[in-house]
């Protein structure tokens, strides 16, 4: 927080007077939701100085305050001067209670409803009224009227995605979309993965996640609408969507909401991600909102055989690069001088060697010594740290490949560990084991199986608090719904769905250990005397785990088989693309335990 | 179903053209949604011949339906005439789906608001007005017009739970209460377990519960009122009830709903269990209706340290009744000609010789051979079996004490078992043994415990169909909420919980296997290293498991020892109350593997 955030947030109150409003609801959202928002759209850094990557802020004329999870509790207060904006831990005091306890009768709390779901916008609206005070959608957002310097919206060129790499054409997923609405009239899609797996198109607005931002409006009859902007379509994106769909600019959803009421049409939206703006659109057209789980959600979970193909085809590639960059690692390392920025770099060179890669999945997370301890950690070059002897080094990192995307954590030892971090590793690794031997009926959840990833830690009074897995994309975004592994997910797991395996353990201000591997659901072999079929997972992922790490006496006979298969396979694997030294060191790396 | 139900079908379809309607709804349940119904409100029986403890029928002018769960779809085929009620699986083909179906608009259908919840009158009422028919409360059930030897409302006499067994005092659980109804100036209380452990009451009307069926208002401030038939009321339970509550007439509740609406007050109500008629006459005063879960049902499920001690002497004393069964068991079969009625009345005797047995806490199930794969097999005059050589005998049961409830299951080989047998059985001990061990951190729930007495049953292709663990009351109902150990359940396990722990296996038509221990949630010992606390079971049941099913070489090492320092504890706590052969038999049964 400097001056110029005071001054913004002057500028802001000096706008909401104008517009006749006491307070303003400021999410880091833009119109579709995701994870990544482009420059212009990044408001609540322009009015706080929070840099994190999920956050609200809410300003009164007299108050202000910002809302961050679990995650971003110690940088909010590094980053964001408390003096003005009061943080709070979003679970602990959501913005609902902070507006019960704030705000008074007659407020007018304006929010833009272009970047609140309309989940969202009918809690915050709940909390209003609790109050006496009202919940006011702005038709322009105050932060734009006074921002003078906002960059323009990104405008990249858009691409199509091969059927080759794709594995079903679009007309053939909306075929299909089209036979699982119901007794809907048409559904608007508003999440950008979503588009962009249905109409096999890709963008590159945003880093790391290349997705389209476009809404689509797809009917049970006649040809499906898409809205985006017109110079990110070149002549060969517009031959390829002309056969399915019309093409038309963002703020043509407005009337095309609108024609969907003339026609007295049930349309489908999900509450959870479509825009409270879109909804009202619907509401007051006379169309029928029906609310339900948005359809590609599941379709585009449940990867098909060429999507499958493409991510064994990534993973060893990307596996290739990973080994080379631990033997790197562990050879350069001893040497002294290596700064985490360095190890990401030098990570990064060996994904472009491949001559594949399109971008990073995510910013490398390069964590050396104590910043292990640091789930989430950010390197920057002020956090930049030299890489220690006896210390631990935790890179997490991953690729978009054309045919799919990678995310692989690989904890090592940088000289020799202390018996506790073998103790905690091998639990680790346990855990990591455990989830990838599962076997388990149709219908069973993330939730169901956490705890086989948790089990050895919980026994010894120990836990992670961040989820163990979470669904991945193909070459989409690296962390992709509705399947997760945790404490309380309760989406069933399909045949086909790519998950992230990552249990950890962190000792903060010491060190930290996580280990990741990505996983496919399959159909398990059926077992003779078996009475129903069983599921299971493939792991995909194929890189060495740090065998100086493990304590080999805490491992049962079945964990110790496992990973002596998983290394002597990783070194068929990816040792059939090394030679000289370095297959030398991952035949080393992969010998049994 | 015989030709009598004909007769009462016709009867009842009279009665619905006398008051206008075109359908009723017909569930198993009484004003009170408990397990356990008294003869009087077997409507669903008396109308279809069905004798499920759950159900629903839904009867219209031309058409007749049946809906029963999973436990009961071959029992209904053989109970109800499926010419005359078409019989439907309440999860697939829910009444709600059915109502869709088979109503047309204008239909009126009739339901008894007293013995639907309000959850479920909304549910029906949407479906009905999905087809343009409307759903009719009745104001008096159109079957006890018809049903001429309907039998008399039970008037059993009420008692008191002394505090030397409920630990807390009346007095003191209503302030605790009320400290936490928040925002609310009063809470309808429903549910006869709730009443009864509120104000340390028990009740006589129904077999193997012993709840009050009555309700209870509680104000925020002022004292309770409670709703009980007069004649239940001996003078000692005025006595304990005139210091903390004013004592009315059931039919006294509406003109006190009335009451709060006249007051303006807010009054909170749990839609899954109160009735709607409860629901409809708050809304028509003009109260403000907040709904919420219950605010007795985790306290309840919380026992304290005088319930804790108490459950545990029940136990001990159970054990004895169960291992000297065991014992009688295993001398007497060999001989042949036992049956399982033989058997379950054995049983009842070694628990009425404690001298302190009040009632079995659920009909015994005695389960030989093939019946043992019927988890929840009802042992009649007509299905009796005797129990063969080389069979496995399953036996469930359980006691009412007045300082505890049990539910214990057994599973013995009556001979030599096959390999599979001994396979089997080791995976569901191995599950139960699971468990038992389990540490876990506060906030945990038993959905996510599940798949620990599941995976070695996963590993081989099989699971059990029925949840792992269901909360058990003291001296109360031995099926208790909220919390529960299963695929599903989200709520938290806390301290003083009590749960069954009870894996099974079945192969139908051939045997059957399940092991069940109640176990008690507590504080887990703080290990050294650990950085947050723990919880853990602490087993309650006390009874030997059969060493000749076992295969040990499927056990771990730890399971192992687990199962000797529990038969060792066994030998101990059960022994010191034998002699002679029965306790030279108990330390056979609970040597070392």
């Amino acid at each position: 927080m400097t001056n110029i955030h005071k001054t913004h947030l002057a500028l802001l109150r000096a706008e909401l007077k104008k517009q006749k409003l006491t307070g303003f609801f400021v999410p880091r959202a833009d119109e579709f939701q995701g994870e990544y928002v482009p420059a212009y759209a990044e408001r609540l850094r322009w009015l706080t100085n929070f840099r994190g990557s999920a956050g609200i802020a809410i300003v009164t004329l007299k108050k202000a305050a910002i809302f961050v999870d679990g995650r971003y509790v110690i940088q909010v207060r590094q980053q964001v001067d408390e003096k003005i904006f009061a943080p709070f831990h979003l679970m602990e005091e959501p913005p609902s209670s902070w507006i019960s306890k704030n705000l008074r009768k007659g407020d007018r709390l304006g929010f833009d409803p272009w970047l609140v779901t309309a989940e969202q916008a009918k809690r915050l609206a709940e909390a209003c009224a609790g109050v006496g005070a009202s919940l006011v959608p702005v038709a322009a957002n105050p932060i734009d009227a006074v921002w003078h310097d906002q960059p323009a919206r990104p405008s990249a060129e858009l691409a199509t995605q091969p059927t080759q790499f794709a594995g079903v054409t679009a007309a053939e997923k909306l075929k299909d979309i089209r036979k699982g609405l119901g007794a809907v009239d048409a559904v608007v899609l508003t999440q950008p993965d979503s588009v962009s797996w249905l109409f096999n198109l890709r963008g590159f607005d945003v880093p790391h996640t290349p997705v389209v931002a476009a809404y689509a409006i797809l009917p049970a009859k006649g040809k499906a609408q898409i809205f985006i902007a017109p110079e990110k379509l070149t002549e060969e994106v517009k031959a390829h969507l002309r056969p399915i769909a019309t093409i038309h600019a963002p703020k043509d959803i407005g009337p095309a909401l609108k024609a969907l009421g003339k026609a007295r049409a049930r349309v489908q939206i999900d509450p959870a991600w479509t825009p409270e703006r879109i909804r009202d659109l619907l509401v007051k057209a006379r169309a029928t909102v029906v609310t339900g789980t948005e359809p590609i959600s599941l379709p585009k979970a449940r990867k098909n055989r060429i999507e499958q193909e493409g991510a064994r085809a990534a993973q060893k590639r990307d596996g290739v690069a990973v080994s080379r960059f631990l033997r790197w690692l562990e050879t350069e390392a001893p040497k002294g001088g290596l700064t985490e920025l360095d190890a990401a770099a030098k990570l990064k060179a060996f994904r472009e060697a491949t001559g594949e890669l399109k971008d990073l999945s995510f910013e490398t997370i390069p964590a050396s010594g104590p910043h292990a301890a640091i789930p989430h950690y950010h390197a920057t070059e002020e956090s930049n740290r030299k890489l220690g002897t006896n210390e631990i080094f935790l890179v997490d990192s991953g690729a978009q490949y054309i045919d799919g995307t990678t995310d692989i954590t690989r904890t090592v030892i940088l000289g020799t560990p202390t018996a506790e971090m073998k103790d905690r590793f091998t639990r680790v690794l346990k855990g990591m084991i455990g989830l990838s031997m599962a076997r388990f009926p149709k219908g069973t959840t993330g939730s169901q199986l956490d705890i086989l990833a948790r089990q050895n830690l919980w026994n010894a009074g120990l836990d992670f608090d961040h989820g163990t897995g979470h669904g991945v994309g193909a070459y989409l975004s690296v962390h992709e719904g509705p399947a997760r592994i945790n404490k309380s997910d309760r989406t069933p797991l399909e045949p086909g769905m790519i998950l992230s395996n990552e249990p950890g353990f962190y000792k903060q201000g010491d060190y930290g250990i996580r280990i990741e591997n990505l996983v496919m659901v399959h159909e398990a072999k059926t077992i003779t005397g078996g009475d129903r079929p069983m599921l299971g997972f493939e792991t995909l992922t194929l890189a060495p785990i740090d065998r100086r790490l493990i304590d080999v006496g805490l491992l049962s006979e079945a964990e110790r088989h496992w990973l002596d298969a998983y290394h002597a396979r990783v070194l068929k694997e990816v040792g059939d693309h090394l030679e000289g030294d370095e297959l030398a060191w991952l035949k080393r790396a992969c010998a049994p335990l």
